[in-house]
């Protein structure tokens, strides 16, 4: 696979300080011609699973031989590894905490390599800020064809984040909350392949003792202020308000169970 | 009119989560060599007139051949048609729901096509995302070369924001705030060839019972903290507080009226 | 020195607004291939001395050529004059009011010359937004080759922001914070080489009546929740608190004292 010359950073820093322009100058310093992209840097500080969810979110929709470099970091300086995470459509690059991980399935893994090749790295390494001094070197000497063999050790595991898996009987599908987008739309571990293996469309969906309509089609199909519930960007059950917040209208948030019923409940 | 290979984006996605990257994911699989430069993704959610607005802001800034994509897109899944406009200077791509009409009448229209070349499209189309499905992959398609006339039917008309219209009398003009700026500026629709037409220099401005002084030609010649009025970048009167907040200041916001008067009241 | 063609943006602008991409387009209309990198945006409005220290923290990571644009500007249409500095690494460009200093010195001053050509500026100049009409459009020339000599007359001096210096004794060092960052972290003016200077490792740090330990070397290396000092890739003197904010938990913010002791006080 060919690098695309595309890096894509997402992290928990922030847009208040420099710190994410400080690991772009890093990296132009060893490719001046990348083609740099933003996912975000809104992740809440140190949340690693949030942070693997938007990286999985995003991560299908760019050519191959893209580079994702994702920094949330919380055990930086600790002796957590540094990794790259070969994908069948590009590499995974950051802290060996579980923020890789989702990405890493969605994409199919080939390989995963500890970085430990100190000449690829930027001196002298901050005990603080591997985005500047570990990753953004590493990703940049990807992206220009350095080969994967050359960073460091091939590993046979990587860490995962702990994402809660949905409850299934023969009649429901009981999920949750796991991602609340800036709209205030509820994002469920409920995978729209899981609601497809059931021979028939689901009745309802209850969260927080509100029973809603069936998954809709567009948000179009119903009434300004209706909550619906949709099958939306990520792929997966999330429940809405047309126009407004099902976060703020529920009070519902991440970890609130959401279930899907085949039949009403008696 | 050649591409320029610049691609815009405006949106009230917001950068907390990964919408925008993935948008810019998908025009980057099909033309790498862009130059992508957002404008703001902090429009309020689905406030197609605040998007009119800071769209029309920018347009012109940018070399010939530039694509704007705008996406705030309350009717995203329903029958609003998705719309390419080639003005004078560049192209608009956007929902068919006035967000793009008043850059539109800014630049020039030319001619106007609605989006219906399925080919030109990323499948499967979301129901609620069509930033991604449907604007970001045509916009990436025009700014290679694809002619306007391969992605849909000529149209005659497209959607119009309703902006205020100021009222004159031969002493005075009366519009309104239309916009909030990140310091606090209050811009109004009140443009300065609209003040130019007067023979004369006004006298004052008035706003929430408070009469200001005439425009001044900028912010240094007053003391810290007074209040002022401006012709301000956009091109029109902006009331504001040196070093500080006229919103705050004046508790003023959209539709607040503003009235500039060429005699004293009685 | 040869431009690198990268150009760095850091404003008061917030991205609320289209001003920071309205700059982009002025520049990207003078040279279409300029890499372009935004440090932040979000220094406070018109804080001139926290987006002087923002600026000089981020500066030395681009490589040599790179031209730095940065935009705090309460004077702008006032006589303070517009300023390029050229450093032994590349330029830098803004207003003369002390933004651009602490980077200047951190990257070792050659020259500075006003801005006074004409030729070289967007017109008609506006007298509120000087980021689009003279910055953008200079940086943007300078980024072709245009030969600093042409752009205005050589000065001998700029001004200076006043940068609190820490007040040193045969046994403690006090400073104070000077900046808090996204994380809650405490940095202050106490460099690095300062402590050093020292011929021990010092006992303890005092902040708002709390004694912490003395410079830990990671984050990693104290439970969660504890209030802790570290060298921060700031390369001066952090107070932090692990998996926290310390601005919250001290109630510290700049200006808050911070003392450095190499023997307990009795």
């Amino acid at each position: 696979m060919k690098p695309s010359g595309i890096i894509t950073l997402l992290t928990d820093f922030s847009t208040q300080d420099a710190f994410v322009g400080i690991m772009k100058g890093v990296m132009l310093g060893i490719n001046p011609r990348l083609q740099l992209v933003d996912l975000t840097h809104s992740v809440p500080p140190q949340a690693v699973l949030p942070g693997a969810l938007i990286l999985r979110s995003a991560v299908r929709y760019f050519p191959p031989g893209t580079l994702h470099v994702a920094v949330v970091d919380p055990g930086v300086g600790s002796d957590r590894r540094p990794l790259v995470i070969e994908t069948e459509q590009g590499w995974l690059v950051g802290p060996d905490n579980g923020v890789l991980s989702l990405a890493a399935d969605a994409l199919g893994v080939r390989r995963a390599h500890h970085i430990e090749n100190t000449g690829l790295l930027r001196y002298p390494v901050s005990q603080t800020f591997h985005g500047r001094d570990v990753f953004a070197p590493v990703a940049a000497h990807l992206s220009r064809g350095q080969a994967l063999e050359s960073v460091g050790q091939a590993v046979d595991t990587f860490a995962r984040v702990a994402l809660p898996v949905p409850t299934r009987t023969p009649t429901s599908v009981t999920g949750e909350v796991v991602h609340v987008d800036h709209f205030g739309n509820l994002v469920t571990n409920i995978d729209a392949q899981l609601l497809a293996a059931f021979r028939t469309p689901p009745l309802s969906v209850s969260i927080r003792g509100t029973t809603i309509a069936a998954p809709i089609s567009s948000y179009a199909s119903v009434p300004e202020g209706t909550l619906l519930s949709i099958i939306g960007s990520w792929g997966v059950l999330e429940i809405a308000v047309r126009g407004g917040s099902a976060a703020t209208r529920l009070a519902a948030g991440v970890a609130t169970p959401v279930a899907v019923a085949w039949e009403t409940r008696h």
